[in-house]
Parts: structure tokens; sequence; C-alpha cells
């Protein structure tokens, strides 16, 4: 069977836009091949770094983290729609547009993905609370953006993550859209199995069969 | 379309044994919901920490790095093969005897996954020199095993990581198969896509339709 893979992660590296507040990427040798014949490393680095999953942890006290999430709201069915027009926030009118549908992982590719910023940009395209109020009352499994955050920059008090993370909706960012077309994929996003946390980087795929 | 979804990854947790050497696994809180209404943390920990993969770069000087994989080598059909009544090591005979495939991923299931030492425990079941010999002459794409390294304890010079990322053969490693029966499935063992890294942690899963 011959199948198509495409890549919707960002890199992790110290040289990426970090987000504020977040811990930044760190690669440490502990070997290198010049001395030792083989190179070893450790990593330090925030959980929201790159393409991540927020688990309901992030904003709930007793929330599930990404350890114990079952698999299959991490892998499954999706289907990318193009917002990329759209130069403000994604709200209402534009995700009930697409018809969100009960179990189903909604990407949305927006102009994040064109632009690809050196320095942090706080003006990234982002859900408003309007637009998460309809995700949560269709029941999407998983919403996913390519911003670095699913909401407005510094919003107080923040109204999109607890509303999806409530409603046992998991949440997709960083994501880089910029290579799939609007369809439907299987979607690949499984977390790190990091015992307690409340985020995980992922390699975020896309196969087409 | 029904699928059913295998775990086959270890846990990433400061309570996990560390290969020596290895950096520890440390999960840094920066955010607390109980002063700031979310959990944000950061990571410190090895690339080879739980169940990870090797790449090039590990042992070849100017190797390719996790985040320059092309992605259908850690993505595809895999066979899980069973050696769990083996006591030392796998060897040329032990591997002969499955006729590995030019081109598949294939892991060996071993009394590794049975055993969830607390400590390290340098007597883990390994691959020889012998069996890498094997496997470099199938020119599979890619080997797993259940132990912490695909070769004997300290074994000086290293005959087997060397062997197998010269011939392009990518080495998983911790990896959990006590969930997983002897057979083929689809396995996912994508890499974070960390720039200019050796290893990373994946979340390796089996996929059965």
């Amino acid at each position: 069977m011959a199948i198509k893979i495409i890549d919707i992660s960002r890199p992790i590296s110290a040289k990426e836009p970090i987000y504020p507040g977040n811990m930044p990427v760190e690669l440490m040798a502990l070997k290198k091949f010049s001395k030792d014949k083989s190179n070893l490393s450790g990593i330090k680095m925030g959980l929201h770094s790159g393409s991540h999953i927020d688990a309901p942890l992030h904003y709930i006290k007793m929330g599930t983290s990404v350890d114990k999430l079952p698999l299959d709201e991490t892998i499954g069915w999706c289907r990318v729609v193009d917002v990329s027009k759209l130069k403000s926030e994604i709200g209402e009118k534009e995700i009930k547009k697409f018809r969100p549908q009960s179990g189903e992982i909604l990407l949305f590719k927006t102009r994040n993905s064109r632009l690809k910023d050196k320095r942090f940009n706080p003006s990234f395209i982002h859900i408003n609370q309007s637009g998460a109020e309809v995700l949560a009352k269709a029941r999407v499994k998983a919403v996913g953006v390519d911003g670095p955050s699913v909401r407005k920059f510094r919003l107080k008090p923040d109204t999109v993550h607890p509303l999806l993370l409530k409603r046992g909706i998991l949440i997709y960012e960083g994501l880089d859209l910029s290579k799939a077309k609007p369809g439907r994929y299987f979607f690949v996003g499984a977390p790190l199995k990091i015992t307690g946390a409340e985020a995980s980087p992922v390699r975020a795929i896309l196969i087409k069969s």
C-alpha cells in the first residue's frame, strides 16, 4: 500500500521563536563524536515547544495528563479546513461554515502557516470564545491550530483553553499546515508518555493513502 | 474503520530506571494551577529516555539527525517476533529463523518486556554482532528492541550500533512489547523534530485494522 506522509510539525530548536513564559530549548551534549566516538545528548525545553498537545491538566486542577490520554483521542481521521484568507480571529461564523462533526479532529489552516517568523509574533490568528463554543457544542475530538496558541495572545481571563479542555476537546498548537491541502487525512499526534505532564511536544503527521 | 491501537512505549518519568551516563528526567513547573489557574512545565531529559529512536548521528560523525530522517523510515509495516524464551543474546541463528525482509521494521519481543525493573538492570537481552550482520544483510528498515540498548551493556568497542546505523538501519530501544502479540502491524515511531539531535524519545504505537 502506497501512502503519503505529510509532516505538519515545526522544528524544536533554540532558534525558533519562544512563547513568552515558556522554557527555552537547549540541547546539551553529554558525549561528542570527536572525543567519545558517539554523540549523546540531553534536552531542556518547555513542554509547549514546537508542535504540541495540551491535555486537560493544562487548565483543569485534577485534569488528565498526557500519559493518561486514550491514544485514540490523539490518532484518527481528521479534516484540514482552510481559513487562510482570514485576517483576524476564527469565530462562530467561520467555524459553522465547515459544519464540525462529532468525534472529528479539526485542523485550521490559517495565514500563520505561511509566516515563518524568526521572532515571536503576538498577532497570530486564533480561535475566539464564540468559535470554541461551536466546537464544544459539535463535540469534536480535537482541534488544531497553526499559531503558537489556540487563543488570543494574553487573553485574560482565558475563556478558550478551559472551555475546550473541560469538554474533553484536546488542543494541538504550533502546527505547520503549509504543506497540507484542505481535505481528509489520517492524523497521528500521540504525545510522549511523560508521567503527569500537562502537555507534550508531538511529531504531528498526516497520512493519505 | 475500526482500528486497534497498541501502546508500546515506556513512561518518561524520574521514577524510571536510567541508562548509566544518560541525563535523568526532571519535570519543572513554571506555573501551578493553585497559584496561576493553569499548569505549565518544562522538562530536562536525556534524548535516549524511555522508548526512543537512535538516528545515524548517534554513532556516525556527520550522520543524519532525527529531524532530517525521512518520515517513511519511521512509519510503516512492521513485524513483532517472539524470542521471549531466549535467556542470552539474539544472534544470527535466532534472527535467521524469522527470515528478515528488505524494508521491514522488525521488533524483537524478549523477556525484557516482562520485567518491570525499578532499577537499571544491566543483564538485558540484546542483539549481538552476528545478529546485527544478518539484519544489515537483509536490509531491514529499522530494528526495535525492548531492552534499554540494542547491544550488550558496556560492549567495547560497540560493534552493533555503528554496524546498523552505517547501513541506514534505524534503531528503536526501550520499547514495551508486553501487550503486543507476534504478528504484523502498522508501526508509528516518528521522532520529535529536534534540530540536530542524534536521538529522540518517541511515542511508539502499533495499529491493527
